[in-house]
């Protein structure tokens, strides 16, 4: 299998409303990326575009904006993962030498009142009372609180780091500091969990551009950044609700397929839906000791100054979560830091090695990015 | 690269409204491609769903129903091809040593008022006055008239031929024989296209299993069938109306991976949203001589015991189209004729080598199999 390179990423800024098409989202986006590259855009081979509640087409009209070039353009539809699964296919049809420059691209521009659905409108369980994502994350945060003393403070706490360092991201959704007092009064919507802990309604796009690393150099680009391992499993979502069941072994695939360990890792992305992912999912990644996330992050830990930075973008709560863009988003954040260009959320000392953990519905992955 | 082979395939009846719901279409089309192709579900790997209309998260609902093993389950969204993209996934992670087995479905519940618009809701052209799908089979419909004097009772005749061999099909959503003054006096929709020579709004679904052709051995299936090459593009889709531009590039480059010509071909499924798609596309895929193809209908060439059946089915008109199953039942449908199982419609002489034809909005698709 051939390396793969992530030449060039690029969003639209995450905003609750938009007038904007998907269109002139994706094309903010896709134009960022392929500037960041050096890649005209007659040389990409395949698209894929990650998208949950647009209209099918979309990545058609999205990506041909840019030209006719008669290449396929596939949307991936993984709900919160799309957008990164629409980057590890093209990754592997690069690795395994199918193509040797892909585009994948998040977009999404989303209404109220969908996502408490999920994708299960079909069966039986919404019938019986569907456990809605604030009540699932719920139960786990009560459920670590329970096991291991976690705090509702501590809880409060992601959010108000997410929101600080959604204050330095000029792509964020929310770019104010909130304090732990406005997280902790903010209206109760699945106790513990309150509304400054949910990830809002989101519009946005992302987009990366990938290319084989033998091929690379003859694009001039940023330092270009490999993908150096991840795995996939379908999840757990809604079946375990206490815990986030397969995880450690998903991760533990991602690790080897990279060569690395937990301690390699210098910066993460993890899937914060709710703040208090923030707590047991790095805890299931391996990268925070079972039962010390509560404390980590009333330590401090996971700042971007701290000992594991983690979502110094803001995180889905503050940097926005457009279902099918959001992945993406991820992974650009995790580029900028591993490039040294993060400007005020640049972690220092030079982050060499980056995870993403983005949970979709049927997708669920670990991904680890290199410099 | 492996070979890879489609060990089973299976079908849920396309119907023009169901009361069934996705998980239940999903799951007979499932559980019957499993049982020809002798895989237990806990083999498989991965999934891939194709679907347009359905909720993020349906292929997850869909397919977990067999087990919750853990297995990635990605939706994959091309519009009319939906299904077929999910089927060369999964034949091209196999190819490549990430899978040895993986399942593809198609499933979709059509409403109405929807397939008009295509995937451009989002787009100007919509504002700008949206040439619809059969507008656009009908100008590429005239201009064959226009061209090579075809006839509107030769297109008539397209849409006689596809209801003959929906007769045989117990999965065809209309399984009775139309006469020539039936289709020619239906209300005209797009001139010169008529109300009969128009695929209807259906539901339904579909599967295939399939494997690398190495570790086949231990399943005892039904003949496996092997995917011999496949080409993927974008179409011109709204772009060059009057011509399938392009067609002939993709089909060859088809021919070429799979190492044959289009005078191998013994039996195909084209495209036939439209019922006159089944006299230029097959042109444009060289598989008759341009300008023939209404004198290949009128002389009967095209039926099953024709010199080169196509759409032995019923095609997307008689069979139906859900739109996301669609492509996978193009697969069967030539899976039964490779294997003599193919009942009534059984194509005489053992057809050998079998062409698909599949175009969605960013994936048209040309795919070869023999036996």
């Amino acid at each position: 299998m051939r390396e793969v390179v992530i030449l060039g990423v690029g969003l639209h800024k995450f905003e609750r409303f938009t007038d904007k098409t998907l269109v002139e989202l994706g094309e903010v986006a896709i134009s960022n990326a392929l500037k960041e590259s050096g890649v005209p855009f007659k040389d990409i081979e395949a698209a894929y575009v990650g998208h949950c509640y647009a209209a099918m087409g979309t990545g058609r009209s999205v990506v041909t904006q840019f030209g006719e070039t008669g290449i396929p353009i596939v949307n991936i539809e993984v709900a919160c993962s799309s957008a990164t699964q629409a980057l590890l296919r093209g990754a592997w049809e690069i690795a395994s030498g199918l193509y040797d420059v892909v585009l994948a691209v998040g977009v999404e521009k989303m209404g109220t009142g969908l996502i408490s659905m999920g994708g299960e409108t079909d069966r039986y369980i919404v019938e019986m009372g569907y456990m809605v994502m604030p009540a699932s994350y719920a139960m786990m945060a009560r459920r670590h609180m329970h096991d291991y003393g976690t705090t509702f403070e501590q809880l409060a706490m992601c959010s108000v780091k997410e929101h600080k360092n959604g204050a330095l991201n000029p792509y964020a959704q929310y770019q104010r500091e909130m304090t732990l007092e406005e997280v902790m009064n903010s209206r109760m919507i699945a106790d513990p969990i309150t509304l400054y802990m949910c990830s809002p309604t989101s519009s946005g796009a992302s987009a990366a551009v990938i290319c084989a690393k033998e091929k690379a150099k003859k694009y001039i680009s940023k330092k270009p950044i490999t993908i150096a391992g991840w795995a996939l499993s379908s999840g757990t979502y809604a079946r375990e609700a206490l815990e986030f069941g397969g995880m450690e072994e998903l991760a533990q695939k991602a690790y080897d397929r990279a060569g690395i360990g937990p301690q390699d890792i210098d910066v993460a992305q993890v899937h914060d839906a709710f703040s208090p992912g923030e707590i047991f999912i790095p805890e299931s990644l391996g990268l925070i000791p079972e039962g010390e996330g509560g404390r980590w992050i009333e330590e401090e830990k996971t700042e971007i100054n701290g000992v594991l930075p983690i979502n110094t973008d803001g995180g889905l709560v503050a940097r926005g979560h457009p279902v099918g863009a959001t992945g993406i988003a991820q992974v650009a954040e995790l580029v900028w830091q591993l490039r040294g260009e993060a400007g005020p959320r640049q972690v220092p000392g030079k982050p060499k090695v980056a995870l993403q953990h983005n949970a979709g519905i049927g997708g669920v992955i670990v991904s680890i990015y290199k410099r």
